[in-house]
């Protein structure tokens, strides 16, 4: 029988995904499982995009343009420009969701055998796309303690060595929520400059700052335009996680010519898609402000049923949805498959990504999972009191 | 400035889509371009289909399951079943088109270095998934003397070295519209047996077989059932191109666990496609129907007046809707592009695919344009008419 690939065997089983034959089987006994594990906001996707698909006068459902349909990146350009971001319809690549656009920055930009740098915990799938690539993450560690700021850029440096070939910023921050500072994008940059390195910066949350604070974008970074890449979706933005609809974004024309390429080679991204996406960006104000409120209200709460339980540490989360939450358990996989296998409250149990696939350092992340905060208020409290209990008597308790 | 990559480089830019710059062009100017170029078809799309989108409910556009909804997978294996492969839910993938089916068959088996073999004239994207995973390919050449039938086994087997890992096969054939019969699958079947390697089968035409000739899948091939890796696509069958709704299937679990993993790295492909790619499976039979008759009255209209016009010869597809057609010109890239630079007759032009992005022997393929019969038999008539004037006044015109 012919064998699978290397690369096939050593990708990595999604650390939010891989708990869900489990999750399946308590469900079909009956159990409740509340979703913290998966950053799938239960926010509706905006009246206008929705309206848009109904009204779709489309009778043949055709490809569109390899780098998305003008008319899509014409007006994409101009929500750019309104965030602050100088760019037009010929920067922008439509991607299908934010992975692809990962996918073909990296394959546009990094050879076999080059290095990526990382602060950890990171996004995990940017480890699969990175061993679909044959290229190796370096990371360099934040912690709970610092709210999982950026590690000192001296730190950084260390790791740089001559197969480095850039550094990737989740900005505001999955898995740990946090929102990097104008301060601390500029010293990323004068070290994408001094090195010659790409900077990939994932933007998709760009929406959800909290607490007044301003989101700054690695495209105005002054003096490294030609090394920044962008990758951006519309799935957290206006809740269209399925639409699958991203974009990748450079000044850089020869990174562009070159992600076109890989972009005919899978000829379009959704057509559907796109005309949503394009009727999306109508979405009024008052949509994100509500939307804005209610995360505020679900982390607050959340931080601080967290915090109150013994043994748990959760820092505040300045942007996205997520929280890194310290929980007092010998080994978070064990225990999220527990949750799923062996217990249950009043017929209800939690699903929680373990953190470990968030860090590639052998050992770190044991007692952390990524927390969403993406259910109601009302289920987020029925959520924590299931999880307050579970850590009362699971077995692997450490105190 | 950091550089990109060699890959990127490397990667070829499409024969089929190459040109649109030069068509864009061309109909800046006014020019009316008939599009012979893309597997684009006019076709409507099932009304059942559309409905589906019209009426859809979701009122928050969610992430799928990385393996594709359950309920589109199960009926989808029911469509399998009639169409006499036998399987079930758990042997498929739902990818994001054909195009997504390819990359991660290819991802999940092939490692850099590794070989595949190709008849060619071949579907050009082929090259471009090969490349991205490293993977070289060898080709067979088939003749357009033989109606473009497959290259005898004996010549397929010369060209298997140790590195060679699979056999690729598309069925009906694109560009060539050749229907493998089945006496030539079970002769590559044997040898996929004897050499221990995949049989990737891209099957998308699959409804498009003419003549009373009936389509035999790979996946009925006896003794070859965990070599075998089916592509396939809504994109032809219900005329859903731009849907980006595909499938990857097998019967080798150890392939399909693979695939799921490089699946959940890119979360789902699309949910609105999936919704109405699951509503076609409605789609009549009178429906197949009156779409085969009209590409019968296309092919037999295009193939008569190609073969009347001077020095042109066009065999008879038996399949899918394009032909490979030697020209009595120089070099069929220039041909392309001066019909798009400086050709119009009555302000009209026509666009093809030069078939030199089909094969990849130096030199082949120079002579020759692949050429879609996706217009109606109005417009293609014209198309026709154009091509013979063009034919007469083209400068490199060799007879």
């Amino acid at each position: 029988m012919p064998q699978v690939s290397e690369k096939g065997k050593a990708m990595p089983a999604s650390p939010i995904r891989k708990l869900v034959p489990f999750s399946d089987k308590a469900k079909e006994k009956g159990i409740h499982v509340y979703h913290l594990n998966i950053g799938q906001p239960d926010i509706p996707t905006p009246e206008v995009a929705l309206q848009a698909m109904k009204n779709c006068h489309e009778t043949v459902i055709e490809y569109t343009h390899s780098a998305g349909n003008l008319s899509y990146r014409k007006k994409l350009a101009g929500y750019y420009r309104r965030v602050g971001i100088d760019i037009t319809e010929k920067n922008i690549l439509v991607t299908t969701g934010g992975s692809e656009a990962i996918s073909i920055a990296f394959m546009s930009t990094l050879n076999p055998g080059d290095e990526i740098i990382i602060p950890e915990p990171f996004y995990a799938n940017y480890y699969s796309f990175a061993t679909i690539c044959g290229v190796t993450i370096k990371t360099v560690t934040s912690y709970i303690e610092q709210d999982f700021a950026l590690p000192p850029i001296a730190e950084i440096e260390k790791v740089i060595t001559p197969r480095t070939r850039g550094i990737v910023i989740v900005n505001p921050n999955n898995p740990t929520g946090y929102l990097y500072s104008r301060q601390e994008l500029e010293q990323v940059a004068a070290l994408v400059k001094k090195h010659d390195l790409f900077l990939y910066a994932d933007e998709v949350y760009r929406e959800f700052c909290y607490d007044g604070l301003k989101h700054f974008s690695t495209m105005q970074l002054e003096g490294v335009e030609q090394n920044v890449i962008l990758v951006d979706s519309v799935s957290k933005r206006y809740s269209e996680c399925g639409l699958r609809v991203g974009a990748m974004i450079s000044r850089n024309e020869e990174v562009m010519a070159v992600a076109l390429k890989f972009g005919m080679a899978r000829l379009c991204s959704p057509a559907i898609g796109q005309i949503i996406a394009e009727a999306s960006l109508d979405t009024p104000d008052s949509y994100f402000k509500a939307v804005n409120s209610e995360y505020i209200e679900r982390r607050d709460f959340m931080v601080e049923a967290l915090n109150k339980m013994p043994g748990v540490v959760c820092p505040k989360p300045k942007g996205a949805f997520y929280a890194v939450v310290q929980l007092p358990v010998d080994d978070s996989d064990k225990f999220a498959r527990w949750l799923l296998e062996e217990f249950e409250y009043e017929r209800q149990t939690v699903m929680v990504a373990p953190a470990s696939g968030f860090y590639s350092t052998p050992g770190l992340g044991r007692n952390q999972v990524r927390i969403a905060y993406v259910l109601k208020i009302s289920e987020l409290k029925r959520a924590m009191q299931v999880l307050a209990k579970a850590l009362e008597c699971y077995p692997g308790r450490v105190l």
